[in-house]
């Protein structure tokens, strides 16, 4: 018989409302012969108070054990900037070598959207989540005084490149429109810029069916509000994913519904799917929280483990909840939860 | 008696067409008394292809005498991507320290924007022009094996960030809103972040009636696009203004109407003035390129040499033209640059 053993970090601020409303999703959706099994992990601004501890070696073999982990928010105004970020969020990422940041974004018919003219929206970004600036390379001399210097290294690997760049390209193999665009900015920073090109144009040829191009980082957010509809898939580096995602994400019915999975294609770790939003302690405990980016992550969760059936209903469930709430009166966390369970399990 | 002494580089593609243009509104909005020199250099492919070279020490000793700068566009695909971007425009900023960056963005009535319901624009970006990720350090080893490794280092000095921070706070100052907000990205880019944001902080004690915020790269882009009022100056570092300012042209009217300055505030060097927009190839030589935004370059130009006066002339001419021009039919280049020239005359 089928299980699964899920890893739950609900973390700070909104973390804890939205994830109850996946894990409710979650448990209606699956069939009865799967059992779903959860264990939760309480890391973020309370532990680190409490103990000083962000993500201990214990805690990631415990973590290490799972199938899988569903993040909601980690960080809250407590803790100075940073230390949750680089001692949890990208701590895990880099030792479960999530190295596949999965961004989709699809503007679903009815969701308000900032831009004029409710354009056609359907593209996933592929964001590298393991090189470039994010590694914590660099360093600060002669630091608070008149001479400091401060240096970030970005580092980028034949290695991490390529494995991306394949599994974006297929990804968009996978696609009916089988279109990919690299983003970067190989005209200043040439040196990665370079990298990535020649591997991009290397892989290329190994997908013929897929139609290729290229465009830098700043040109491409006009694109995503001029023209988003050219986008079927991106693949781009770690910084420039983290910032056209969110831009993506607003113009794509906003954040309340943008969804990621961290995933480690290989298995060898376990994959974490989490909302691209944060933690919005200033709305927390107020069941005022969307919990649709969650719920839409849980259905990432459910592909990579091979549900895919089941990620297909949570994704048709969102679409019609979507849909047909517009224009009607805001709902509370748990209603949203309670809908979207009510469609997945009918 | 007054003279104003230019150098003007049309450089490639539509660069020339928009350069006229710039330039008779530069005439037309002179008083007699002022004395104008113009002298063209033919940087840009041409030269490349014709000589190897992008800028020689030659070329910056002859621009070095000039009063300031003009640039048209910069780029052709006949060139491999970096060569002029890095031999040129880059080398150019850093040889004469265009540590200030300006963009002012500003939605004028009537113009088209990709945003729903003509949200109200207008701030100004300060960008770091010779630090950041912008410097050209960084490596390659192992080029072209699978074990290839690229660096790109990000510098920053307490020095050029103190300097660029202190004008965004003064030009904060000077604005009816006196509102400031550093963008950067310091819970993951820690080393530069704290730096940036410590001496954000230091400054800001200096200008006490100037309001302060913070927000991350990522997030500053969903703001552009749900609420860009509430910008009013916004100070960041080269590459993250880089992109940003970008998305701020799109969502205030394109990069047709997008100016800026590369300042050198000391004067020791010339300052450069250049459209936003790069050298459209695609549509050169037709006619159809907007000179807007050259113009618009032209009057940042004249109130860095304190014809204050000429500068607001022109800026109302643009108002004006842009306002009566909502949707009538496209004119051509020298159509918008007589029609402007004409106003500032008047
Ligand atoms: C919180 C931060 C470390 C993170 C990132 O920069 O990757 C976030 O912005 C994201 O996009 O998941
Ligand atoms: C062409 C390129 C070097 C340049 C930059 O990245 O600064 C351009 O994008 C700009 O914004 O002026």
């Amino acid at each position: 018989s089928r299980s699964i053993n899920l890893a739950v970090i609900p973390g700070d601020g909104i973390g804890q409302e939205v994830v109850s409303e996946g894990l409710k999703v979650l448990s209606a959706v699956l069939p009865q012969d799967v059992k779903l099994e959860t264990k939760e992990y309480d890391f973020g601004a309370k532990r680190y108070h409490a103990t000083g501890e962000t993500l201990t070696d214990a805690d990631l073999a415990a973590l290490k054990q799972h199938d899988a982990i569903l993040l909601g928010a980690i960080g809250d105004p407590s803790v100075p900037s940073g230390v949750l970020e680089r001692g949890f969020l990208l701590k895990l990422r880099f030792a479960f070598d999530h190295h596949v940041n999965l961004r989709p974004s699809k503007l679903l018919p009815g969701v308000a959207t900032p831009l004029a003219g409710q354009p056609e929206i359907d593209f996933v970004v592929v964001r590298e989540g393991t090189e470039g600036p994010y590694t914590g390379n660099g360093g600060t001399i002669r630091k608070g005084t008149e001479h400091e210097v401060a240096t970030e290294v970005s580092v980028n690997t034949a290695f991490g490149v390529e494995r991306v760049v394949r599994d974006a390209f297929a990804r968009a193999q996978a696609r009916p429109r089988k279109k990919l665009t690299l983003v970067h900015k190989n005209n200043v920073l040439t040196f990665a810029g370079h990298l990535w090109t020649n591997i991009f144009n290397k892989v290329a040829a190994e997908f013929p069916e897929v139609t290729t191009d290229y465009i830098h980082v700043d040109a491409a957010t006009i694109y995503l509000v001029t023209d988003p509809a050219r986008f079927d898939v991106i693949v781009t580096d770690n910084l420039f994913g983290d910032i056209i995602t969110d831009l993506a994400a607003a113009v794509s019915g906003g954040i309340g519904v943008a969804a990621s999975g961290n995933i480690n294609p290989s298995r060898e770790f376990p994959s974490m799917f989490e909302p691209v939003h944060g933690s919005a302690p200033d709305i927390a405990g107020q069941g005022k929280a969307d919990p649709t980016a969650t719920v839409l992550s849980v259905a990432l969760l459910l592909r990579h483990l091979g549900y895919d059936a089941e990620a297909d209903r949570i994704d048709a469930a969102v679409t019609a909840d979507l849909t047909e709430r517009a224009g009607k009166p805001a709902r509370s966390t748990s209603q949203i939860g309670d809908a979207l369970a009510a469609r997945v399990a009918g």
